[in-house]
């Protein structure tokens, strides 16, 4: 089996009001060395297949089509083998 | 200045809904061979202080306080050094 490990970010540019919420919820926490929080997804897909050529290009299919919007978000990913 | 990456997952004995429902559709669109999907939130919190014993008391507070929840979830962290 393989594990896709996926990353799914938004995109530098992009503001992320959920991470300026939680940067200014520090700040009231006393956390004041707090510069910046960006949130992001981090998604673990189980595949069962052993093939990473051809998991790899689903991954991708997957992460275009479903997980990360094209506009906004960008997404990398790593595998790991699992028994 | 430090960053540090959080990683805060569901607990392996909590059903991830939002993962199951993933699931769910990337079988509607014919992957198949998907077992399993668990989604996470990944946080990168960026610090002034480059005191990397005193910016982990402050991480494992604003985990513990704020980013996750103690019931369900667990968390790691890693750090990295930023210019």
């Amino acid at each position: 089996m393989l594990k896709a490990k996926i990353f799914v970010q938004l995109k530098a540019s992009v503001l992320d009001p959920q991470g300026k919420a939680v940067t200014n919820s520090l700040h009231h926490l006393g956390f004041q060395n707090v510069l910046e929080t960006r949130i992001s997804k981090y998604i673990e897909i189980t595949f069962s297949s052993d093939d990473e050529t051809e998991v790899r290009k689903q991954v991708e299919h997957i992460c275009d089509s479903l997980l990360a919007n094209p506009n906004t978000e960008t997404y990398h990913y790593q595998f790991e083998t699992v028994e």
